[in-house]
């Protein structure tokens, strides 16, 4: 996937297209969109869309990035386990509820099969995710709030992978229980103690 | 989905059909796996295929299941984390690694859509699975080797997320040096030392 369609496009044309995009991935779910309905929807020919999207995959996934990246930065209070609750709990709120959870579902299921779409999500997503994840844990390990011989480049797959396998794999609800004895149960460790 | 079609058929006929899937997913690919196409190379009609399972995404997870299962058993050597890596890379070897790594990944994927995949893959796979792992650590745990209070319904997804999340998210390679970190990081924990 060339990174040009990968990029946000931050013309109001595109915003249109996304906003669509969106509405109608809500009102039909993600098998039953099409270019074609969101072309009509937003107002545009279907080859305004093609030209920035290569498929309705990536355009969802930049719909659904594009309007609420924000909302999964890190808080910095000082204190890790309560800034890591609360972006985990902005993540699950976002994307693991409705309206867009069956939509994420869908989407992430529609990367099994679509190498492009994996791309996107892990260079859009997942990617730039993980380096906030490591800058605020650096931080927390420099403040002595984490062990010190912590394998940051594993932590997102650590903090993640339960998050994700609730989600993708058992399908059991995500409730602010499991998050919290979660972190209590990785920040404690499976070892014995000392 | 009924009981009846997640249990593993035992007669040779079931046997006949389930080979064939297998064979046909690895020459086709998932996508292009057909009932019909199955149902010629086993010489049986339709009908005994769908008699048996509801659906094609509900034969292949049968047939994967069926012909692998006692693979992921775990050992017992009384060392906990040589146990834990051995079960797990025998896990990654079969699932995630050729021929089935493709056919597994198009599996989950099947499974975001539909409701039934999910359940039998839940019921099949992934709740037994749970309970060996819980087994398992509960041994390590009277014996020492684990935190007293570690929280054994977490476990499953402590350990086995962060593999699905390299799997099915950031497509990365789960080589034995991914595991053996994951593993000393789980057990060491994120928290600082005492």
């Amino acid at each position: 996937m060339d990174a040009d369609r990968v990029n946000t496009h931050t013309d109001a044309r595109s915003e249109t297209i996304r906003s669509a995009t969106l509405e109608l991935a809500q009102e039909l779910g993600f098998a039953k969109l099409s270019i074609e309905a969101v072309a009509a929807r937003a107002g545009v020919g279907k080859h305004t869309i093609y030209r920035r999207w290569p498929s309705k995959g990536a355009l969802f996934l930049d719909a659904v990035l594009s309007s609420h990246e924000t909302i999964l930065e890190y808080p910095d209070t000082g204190d890790i386990v309560a800034d890591l609750r609360e972006q985990i709990l902005a993540a699950v709120e976002l994307l693991a509820r409705p309206p867009l959870d069956g939509l994420f579902r869908s989407l992430l299921g529609e990367a099994q099969q679509d190498a492009a779409i994996s791309a996107a999500l892990n260079e859009r997503f997942i990617a730039p995710q993980t380096q906030r994840t490591i800058d605020r844990l650096e931080k927390a390990r420099d403040a002595g709030q984490l062990s010190p011989d912590l394998d940051l480049e594993l932590a997102m797959s650590i903090l993640s992978g339960p998050i994700y396998f609730q989600f993708l794999i058992t399908a059991q609800p995500l409730t602010h229980d499991y998050i919290d004895r979660l972190l209590a149960a990785l920040f404690a460790g499976l070892g014995p103690r000392p």
